[in-house]
């Protein structure tokens, strides 16, 4: 494919978050072309992810409005600026919101994926090269959304935040890979690591905790126990949905006298193997430390805290020989792993249609937040097409 | 060798804590046959740790006495009991404060030593079998301390807490690696693991954290920050002294008006690879924790908390991809693992004789525990025979 765009100004459709809270607008925005080490994307699909929502919400952060919001997306290669090499229009790809530069410490580290220059960034609002959008409407700048904003017909990327995939992969599916879905299925494979036949706990049953119940599935874990608080997660159709993924019981906290540690304790003679916290509450992160069992239990946190939250615990249960992890993007390097992830899903090891709970098409975005903000379903995909 | 005492009483020397804090005195006992599963030793060296100290002095515990303390020691079988099949009088061994079964769990478990059966255990002082001690002294039963009782010219344990090692290897040497030794050593080779190159932080330039040190040389280690807040660790002569064990820097968080961790960060460009916490203060295992670098750093505790301690930090410094572990024992299986720790110093690779500072014979026992409260060297020899 080669493009007559490339080096021009892309006029063309965007959700636009003009300020907090308010219904996104469809507009039509002007997208520079991308300048070195960039490129442009034509994003066919994206879906909606929590922290789109809070962020657009704004609540407890410095507002940054207008914006284009959006990151969990597939799409193909417009163009490509200066410098790149590794990418070329046609590809295939997903956009993360965490890139890979591939040159710093924790790029070469075989350990991390917490990328010195490309690392998640929610306050800048500017591209990294000259400190400006690629983004405008009649010349007022609109800001990007952790180097991605997939919530527009094309937009401009640093080349470290695009995972080439193989372009047989279902964009319509695979865009679900871009950020909470990877991070689940990433903490339990690649951090926890349930041997085949042991016991896991996941607390929270959101898209990002299904995701962990479904890497303990993939890894052969017999026993799934997944915890929430939610009373709405245990209604019969969620624990249908549920058993799709894997979970095989359920616990929710409010049900018993006392605390929830021991109550996976007895379950369990004497603790889960493994744990991973997907919530987000202090509290769910302290319970998922002291419910795994002594010896070699491990505990894997993924849930974004509150900043004044104290995890705390007494050392004599570190001392007991468990070990306590976090984990970002389920420790995938995105440029590195992400590919491989989208093969799992090809060879059927991984599902992903059970993710997708809704469908809208791009005039109809603001269904997708009220979805969200409803609880309702898992993930909703919007078709840019439609 | 064949036993003519065997099945007998054996009467001999054993130092007896008649008093909490009190002079231990020489006595004669009487040291009833080993039951079924258990086997008897001859002690021919013993060292002196301070969880023996610890016991003695009763502080904070229900006190146990008339005991005989001592848990570092070597020895020799001198008869085996009903069902012993795995070591035979003549054997030389290693007595352990924490057994190994193999049927538990634990055992049963690559990852656990945490023995379901004969896990530490500082409030008993009789043998498992019947309830009943061993030690008396003219029908006046003297109690056992973890199962070891190693303060004695004979003494008589559980098989599992016994183990084999090679016969040529020096019992006045190897006897250091019962306990405190094998603790520091196997808590960095066996669970911080640092890479070859990388820098390690220890916390506590005691016998253990200076055996975890030698643990970090051993892997090739190429920075080891040394942190003590005692003074007199840092004396020429200390100093001197940890760097036969590999410590190439040294910080005493008094000489700082900065908290320790980030005055670590500073000097290692956003934090340690691996730290190993060795001093029991909660405020060191905090620290140890949040000197460790993002993405890949992992923290090593092995000091044993205060009751009422609270183990406390951010979660977001989980999230960014830290690791914090609780070891037991450097997560030895004492009879499995054990007589590798003793082919690695006969093959020279670990050194033991720098942690040998003084030596004194059993008359001179209570000698031992005057130098461990003036905190003057590391390990002193018990020397049975003399
Ligand atoms: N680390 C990362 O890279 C990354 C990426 C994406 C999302 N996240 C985080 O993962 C977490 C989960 O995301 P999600 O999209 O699945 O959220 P979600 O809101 O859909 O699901 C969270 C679930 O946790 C439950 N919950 C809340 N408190 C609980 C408690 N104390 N005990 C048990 N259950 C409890 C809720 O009822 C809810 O069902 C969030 O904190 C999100 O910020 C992290
Ligand atoms: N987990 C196990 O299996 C096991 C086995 C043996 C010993 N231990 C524990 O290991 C710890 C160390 O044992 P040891 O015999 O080497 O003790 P030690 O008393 O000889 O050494 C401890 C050192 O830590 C230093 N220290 C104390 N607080 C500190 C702080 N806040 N920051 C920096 N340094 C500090 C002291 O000055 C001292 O030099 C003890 O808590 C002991 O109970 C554990
Ligand atoms: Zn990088
Ligand atoms: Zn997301
Ligand atoms: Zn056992
Ligand atoms: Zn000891």
């Amino acid at each position: 494919m080669s493009s007559t765009t490339a080096g021009q100004v892309i006029r063309c459709k965007a959700a636009v978050a003009w300020e907090a809270g308010k219904p996104l607008v469809i507009e039509e925005v002007e997208v520079a072309p991308p300048q070195a080490m960039e490129v442009r994307l034509k994003i066919l699909f994206t879906s909606l992810c929590h922290t789109d929502v809070y962020f657009w919400e704004a609540k407890g952060q410095t507002p940054l409005f207008p914006r284009i919001f959006g990151h969990e997306a597939g799409g193909i290669v417009e163009s490509v600026g200066e410098g790149v090499t590794d990418l070329k229009p046609g590809d295939h790809v997903l956009p993360v919101f965490t890139g890979e530069c591939k040159e710093c410490r924790h790029c070469k580290s075989e350990e991390s994926n917490m990328c010195d220059l490309l690392r998640i960034n929610t306050d800048r609002g500017v591209m990294l090269n000259d400190g400006k959008s690629r983004f405008s409407i009649n010349g007022q700048p609109i800001y990007h959304f952790v180097g991605t904003s997939t919530f527009s017909e094309y937009t401009v990327l640093h080349v470290g935040s695009v995972a080439k995939i193989n372009p047989a992969a279902p964009l319509d599916k695979v865009c679900v890979l871009s950020c909470g879905i990877s991070t689940g299925l990433g903490a339990t494979l690649n951090v926890a690591k349930p041997k085949k036949g042991s016991t896991v706990a996941v607390f929270g049953l959101g898209a990002v905790g299904l995701a962990a119940a479904e890497g303990a599935r993939i890894a052969g874990a017999s026993r799934i126990i997944g915890v929430d608080l939610n009373a709405k997660r245990f209604d019969e159709a969620i624990v249908i949905l549920a058993k799709k993924f894997g979970v095989t019981e359920f616990v929710n906290p409010k049900d018993h006298d006392k605390p929830v540690h021991e109550v996976l304790a007895e379950m369990t003679n004497g603790g889960v193997d493994r744990s991973i916290e997907c919530t987000g509450s202090i509290n769910a992160m302290i319970s998922a430390f002291e419910c795994v069992h002594d010896g070699w239990g491990v505990a894997v946190l993924v849930g974004v805290p509150n900043k004044d939250d104290a995890f705390k615990t007494h050392p004599m249960n570190l001392l007991n020989e468990r070990t306590i992890k976090g984990t970002f993007f389920g420790n995938y390097k995105p440029r590195s792993d992400l590919p491989s992830v989208v093969e799992k899903y090809m060879n059927k090891e991984l599902e992903l249609e059970k993710f997708i709970t809704h469908e809208v098409s791009f005039s109809e975005i603001n269904k997708a937040f009220e979805y969200m903000l409803r609880g309702e379903g898992l993930r909703c995909i919007i078709r840019m097409d439609a």
